[in-house]
């Protein structure tokens, strides 16, 4: 197993993108391919104990601030590009990076391609229940959707949940505002239709409420309204956090109790915690790539580069394959 | 000022709305007229101390489960028909509904009308910010929008928070995947121009996790996103406060500091908790219509009178005139 990482994506470079990697590849026993600068790499590998991180060179970066496409065009010794075609080589089994998020997108869609069947690749996202599994997709790759891809989405979260997660037969819901069957906007109730008649494990419309208490393994929505959905879910937790953190834990005067609240406070964190995941699969382009958070730290990536992992063994890429050939996409 | 009230609306009927409306009498002089079966009302009536209950009588209901259109022009005498009747007819100043939301709509959207230069009527909601006030809309209203119509959401939320809330130039948000110009779907990239060139104060796009914050007083998206972002709102912070609630208040021997906690956690509640609101207004409609939550207590309906009271104290109506006349809506 190789995994080949950006070591120069994310907000904070070599000096987290190493430290997870030696995390991963001492206690996984895969090789982790670091693509990026050796100059800067290679005295940070050094300070790690193993034999499993191996420097593959790339002499250009991709910045947070360049336009995605353009970037993967103009710069093909970009470490993040330099990555993605290790894959498509055949020298990596996965691409891990906490780069600029669109830039990582188009390097696995132009250099990786599509799975047939597949029209869109589309953004997993682990969603924190606090009992259960559950995933959400898109969260981000498509904004403007056509029934079509969304019943794409719903097999690719299927073979994911099957496969990465084990749930044999992974409930499917419909992210709309109401469960009965007319409810929605015109993408979502012809959607609905497709999703029925499919073979998959489809529960019907799921709203906004049912998201988080873990009712489904797999919800379904474009990328604009996962987006959004994620965004919304994280910036009032944090308040929410926040206001009673302050309440309840920093002010020992309300709160004699503090000690422990601070222990459950911890807890609930952990459950919500993107970093505690670590990685978005990008599904549906020919290989595995993970997606990080530009601010992942050291145990982020240690978590994503798992996630490539797991993906790679669980046989991820054919299992979408099986699905999409089922689901009668463009493949057949 | 008269009011319509709906008396037969809701989970609970008379037994929640003549009690809401008999304090809401009470404390504000106003007379509240309510709509629905004498019958079952007068009793009712009888027991609260006020002057100020009107009974007018409708002999027909429209139940939770009717087809809001249909049922709309199948039942002319059913209580909110009445009650939207009274507004157009002059003899009421507002109307209060708990019964079924899309009635609610379609009686409000064809018994009073629009408001020139208004395409859509819009429900807005309050956004339960920890500090500042704001308001977000559509949320649910409408399912698939083009960009003129969030344009005049915006004109309309800008109305409402200067004329109700008292803020001179409120700020307008777009609810968007991204805060840079480019990002978006065809319909936010779209009415981000519109907005830019409008003599709003716009202040660009706004991501999720600013929906709660407060940085904004206005926050603009079609009825489907909105209704998700309010609903998943719900169910997330119903899910933590439950998660925290037992871990810090229920369980003594974690926290001996229990109820301290209790009324910080009340507090909170408090702050989230839609019945305090009341009620949202659908704004656009000639004249103003307050929606209200199926499962409005008595303390909600009062809140919903108040919320109507003020609208039409404050000119509200005239006000979203004026500013969809300056957007250069139809009316022009």
């Amino acid at each position: 197993m190789r995994i080949a990482l950006d070591a120069m994506g994310g907000d904070f470079g070599p000096e987290v993108t190493v430290g997870g990697a030696a995390a991963f590849a001492k206690a996984s026993g895969a090789t982790v391919l670091l693509v990026g600068d050796p100059d800067h790499i290679e005295p940070l590998v050094l300070q790690h104990d193993t034999a499993n991180l191996k420097v593959v060179p790339a002499s250009q970066i991709i910045s947070m601030d360049d336009h995605p496409v353009q970037a993967v065009r103009r710069k093909p010794n970009a470490s993040l590009v330099v990555a993605a075609k290790l894959v498509k080589q055949g020298e990596a089994d996965a691409f891990v990076s906490a780069g600029n998020t669109g830039a990582v997108m188009a390097a696995a869609f132009l250099h990786m391609g599509r799975i047939p069947g597949i029209d869109r690749p589309a953004i997993v996202s682990p969603v924190p229940v606090i009992t259960g599994e559950a995933i959400l997709l898109d969260v981000g790759a498509n904004v403007d959707c056509r029934p079509q891809h969304l019943l794409q989405f719903a097999g690719m979260g299927h073979a994911y949940m099957q496969k990465v997660r084990g749930i044999s037969e992974p409930t499917i819901g419909l992210l709309n505002i109401g469960t009965e069957i007319s409810k929605g906007n015109e993408l979502t109730t012809r959607t609905y239709q497709l999703l029925e008649n499919s073979e998959l494990n489809f529960i019907g419309n799921v709203e906004g409420r049912e998201v988080f208490s873990g009712r489904t393994n797999v919800i379904i929505c474009d990328g604009f309204v996962g987006n959004v959905v994620l965004k919304v879910a994280e910036g009032l937790a944090g308040l929410m956090l926040g206001f009673l953190w302050k309440e309840l834990v920093s002010d020992q005067a309300t709160n004699p109790g503090g000690l422990p609240a601070k222990k459950v406070f911890q807890q609930l964190k952990r459950t919500l915690d993107y970093t505690e995941y670590g990685g978005a699969p990008l599904l549906g382009v020919d290989g595995v790539a993970i997606i990080c958070h530009g601010s992942s730290d050291t145990l982020a990536i240690c978590n994503a580069l798992n996630v490539a992992e797991d993906a790679v063994r669980a046989g991820l890429r054919d299992s979408i394959a099986d699905t999409a050939m089922k689901l009668g996409g463009e493949g057949l």
